[in-house]
């Protein structure tokens, strides 16, 4: 290990390899990628990624933690909002995205479904998501109990429309990629709204 | 090329090929195939692959083809039935797919979604799945059409709700393989009867 690296700490050296990888994922693609193409992508020695990951698996999976993270932590909503207002931007964070400096949600987003698409040869992957399917399925369940027991959404199987609504902002993200529908999440907002949410708010029937 | 090769018609070699690329993709997985893997899967000479097909691109396309064709002449709606039930018929085709007899639905699926995910690096397949998304949405589009021409639908954007349902279904469909969450087809079937069917229906409300 050279000196530069020595001065590196761990949880810097951590976000160097997980941005090299980002940067590697880009070029080469899940499927192709492997260890030496990081490498090449970062000023510290390759070593240091077989320091700290066991391997592609182990190093993807702590990759997708880290997009899960950047994505989760930037969710904002005023917690005066009337629960539609806060269901709105609930919905929109996930189909548009906070906006990052570098690489887009969208770059993000190429990543974790492909990644996703993956899972079901990888018990590990499979748990990351698992965990944040629940939490993204969870924040709309809570905010639809939330107006029903306020009195201005009317009642539904809460859980199910959490799930549908995550379903479609799934799908519709998986569209833009993998068909180039561009429109695709806008599509999606427009037929919640029409199809989904629009009956559910009582004072708009 | 061997004697006992030569026997084999153009069109059953094909054939031959596709279910050797479907056994060794359930052993191997798209990402790790090897033109090798087929070969090993087959009695014929892994050189039949190579004159056939230009590379694992070229195969795959084709193998893409094959399963989509398989999955879509199967289809069967009784041409009298009213558009609900026709409607019923086309989703339950697209979430639970008709029996084969070696490879299940989801293990023809599985492939599907795979390759739909990698569908942003290569042009070729991206069109296919263009051309199999719009029929299958076409084909709710046409029966929700059909239901207000009929007046048994009220009116609605049917475009966009073939799309939606086109949608949720695909969501469904790799959230049970990826997730490993076996009841979503059936949750995703129940969602779109009591979010978005039941309301289109004039009868029922």
């Amino acid at each position: 290990m050279s000196e530069s690296d020595e001065k590196v700490s761990a949880k810097d050296t951590e976000e160097v390899i997980m941005e090299a990888t980002f940067r590697a994922l880009s070029k080469h693609g899940y499927s192709e990628l492997r260890m030496r193409d990081i490498g090449e992508e970062m000023e510290l020695t390759r070593q240091v990624i077989h320091y700290h990951f066991d391997g592609k698996y182990d190093l993807m999976a702590s990759f997708l933690e880290y997009i899960i993270d950047q994505y989760e932590g930037s969710v904002e909503v005023d917690g005066d909002a009337d629960p539609r207002t806060e269901l709105d931007a609930r919905i929109d964070q996930c189909l548009f995205g906070p906006e990052f400096e570098e690489f887009s949600h969208w770059d993000r987003m190429k990543v974790y479904h492909e990644l996703y698409t993956f899972a079901q040869n990888d018990e590990t992957h499979r748990e990351i998501f698992n965990d944040h399917y629940e939490r993204i399925r969870g924040s709309i369940v809570e905010v639809v109990e939330e107006g029903m027991e306020q009195g201005t959404f009317r009642e539904v199987d809460a859980e199910r429309m959490g799930q549908l609504v995550t379903d479609i902002i799934h799908a519709a993200r998986g569209r833009r990629m993998a068909l180039g529908h561009e429109e695709a999440p806008e599509q999606a907002r427009q037929s919640i709204d029409e199809f989904i949410l629009d009956s559910l708010t009582l004072d708009e029937e």
